[in-house]
């Protein structure tokens, strides 16, 4: 089963809570979603990233397509089963990541011919293909087989593409089997051209997806034509289905995807960069390496109640990742993780007490954004 | 406060169960003590590591000696604050990897002089600086400074460094300022050589420590040889102090010098193979990236109740292996600590009920040691 419930809506602004039902869960948005490309939220086990409080994660098909491969996950009884984790996963269609092999694909109206980015395999993927792996990875949601054009890249190619991701939606549909247990989302592209956005917008919302994303932005764009495209967009959804924004994962870019209507976002942000020592914090990003922090015996953030927080020093956390020490890589990890996750649970408070916009203002000025 | 209490005995053989109370809690023995080299069991949380059953853990001074150094963990208030574990650790003292270098080091009766691993600075250990840091470090037993000599080597050098040693470990006993808190324990050497065993033994013994460690086995020699040099050193040892074997972590090491009257031991090996994909089990070690896992949905080892093997599959470990993800060092680690720490729990209750040896032969069996 999947619904989508309306429960509040802003009077200041476009963001809205709402709530998602699926055979696995729950889930209240506005939600980020951590990433487990490979069938694991890097370094996490399931049950910390429950405790954290995710309530969806998105898994790569693209990835998983290669490894393990489709026929060990339908043996295994799906990804649920595979990767012993019980609540919802979404699963995005593969395109993204086929479409950024730039010199190692061609597209064709039946779909794309690549090579593996492991070793060079001849491979293809079709809609119909996408539709296909994600209905054996068993996701609760799942994505339209689309192309994420660049940025910049000029009006006909965005039209040309823009209307084949329309074309591919409509066989997606078509093709994909377990409507009742699965939600296929159709996603929105069209580049920065808001005439071919509401194009775009329209006839997938002519298809009737029980959702619908917003592909194609946060891919290099200047910040205010990001939100200026988004805020058009989300206008051609209809009120009654969640919104997704792919690839988003920064607490600015999180807060104006709300703001601007979306009720869902992913992004691998936050668990690379713990990897490489950053840590997000109520008082902006600190990079833990840094040798000022070598004597510092407080936490990451004062104001966080983390497992990191509540038990080990930045002096600690600095020194494991001086010897390279893999803890040092998860303690990172959960914090930025549970910051992330704790924001939105802040922002959905913030909007049912129709208060979200001072929440956001006071956010980005102890953040440190100019803003 | 150290107290070793002796409170069952084989009539089979020389093993032993007994309860070693420390400040930070109690250690019922044998035991094995898993290796947080550099401030960390490699990958793991110390509430993991707790869970497993782990009652003590080793940390290596050499290591925390040169990073994070002295100066921080001092800071920090010690190593247990520093690292977030609040039961007893042992720490080394240095000698070992110190001599492990050896190349790169000039031994004089004062100390040694060597140049560090990391980036080559001149460096300079002596039994009192070892002290001086194993006292900052505050870890609950602490071990002499001592040279580990190499095998095979020759019986003039053998009794020149063991009688060093010797000399070592008194200097060791007269700089230790922390005696209430930190029990200093002594380690014998002498190589193969059974008489300079027993010269090293009583002249520790002499000293009255409150534990013995019997140091340079393990080092290349056959199993027949350790055993014999064991069985006859151990003899040498009050019954009413704890035994440690350094260095050993395979199980059949493991029945061994329990058999032999040892009450601790450490190694890296479990967390070591662990991280390169090697799980023991019940029924002897496997490499989980073999092919043949590939569709193998069933545990690591069937008679665990462990987290990992109540949870994943040996496929998706495969996988995990597979693309470098780091929860596969985790699950590994976690499984093969658990089946030593409960080896361990094991031996302890056979003990108790007298009947080791049936225990030991059985777990041979299984396990497919051919004894």
């Amino acid at each position: 089963m999947f619904k989508y419930e309306l429960l509040a809506h802003s009077s200041e602004c476009k963001a809205r809570v709402g709530r998602i039902t699926t055979d696995h869960g729950t889930i209240e948005t506005p939600i980020f979603m951590p990433v487990g490309t490979r069938a694991t939220v890097k370094t996490m086990t399931p049950e910390e990233v429950k405790e954290l409080g995710a309530q969806i994660i998105l898994s790569n098909t693209y990835h998983l397509f290669l490894r393990p491969g489709k026929d060990i996950i339908n043996k295994a009884g799906g990804l649920h089963k595979f990767m012993n984790w019980d609540k919802p996963i979404l699963t995005d269609s593969g395109g993204f990541q086929v479409f950024s092999l730039s010199k190692r694909r061609k597209i064709t109206e039946e779909g794309v011919e690549f090579r593996s980015h492991i070793d060079g395999s001849k491979q293809f993927i079709s809609p119909e293909i996408s539709i296909d792996m994600q209905n054996t990875l068993g996701s609760d949601i799942i994505m339209a087989f689309d192309e994420c054009a660049p940025y910049p890249a000029n009006r006909s190619y965005i039209e040309h593409s823009m209307m084949r991701t329309s074309r591919w939606a409509k066989r997606c549909k078509e093709f994909h089997k377990n409507t009742d247990k699965q939600a296929l989302f159709g996603i929105v592209q069209g580049g920065m051209y808001k005439d071919l956005r509401e194009i775009s917008a329209k006839s997938l919302v002519d298809l009737d997806f029980p959702g619908y994303a917003v592909g194609g932005l946060s891919v290099g764009e200047p910040e205010d034509l990001m939100i200026d495209v988004l805020n058009f967009t989300t206008d051609y959804l209809p009120e009654n289905k969640p919104r997704y924004l792919m690839g988003v994962g920064s607490p600015d870019y999180l807060f104006e995807a709300v703001q601007y209507g979306i009720d869902m976002a992913d992004c691998v942000l936050p668990t690379r960069i713990a990897r490489n020592g950053t840590a997000m914090t109520s008082k902006g990003k600190i990079v833990i390496k840094n040798a000022k922090y070598k004597e510092d015996f407080t936490p990451l953030d004062h104001d966080c109640d983390c497992y990191t927080c509540k038990n080990y020093s930045r002096a600690y956390i600095r020194h494991l990742f001086n010897v390279n020490e893999i803890l040092a890589y998860r303690l990172v990890t959960i914090h930025n993780l549970h910051f992330l996750l704790n924001l939105m649970k802040g922002i959905r408070k913030s909007i049912i007490d129709d208060r979200f916009m001072e929440f956001k203002n006071n956010f980005y000025k102890n953040y440190g954004y100019e803003k």
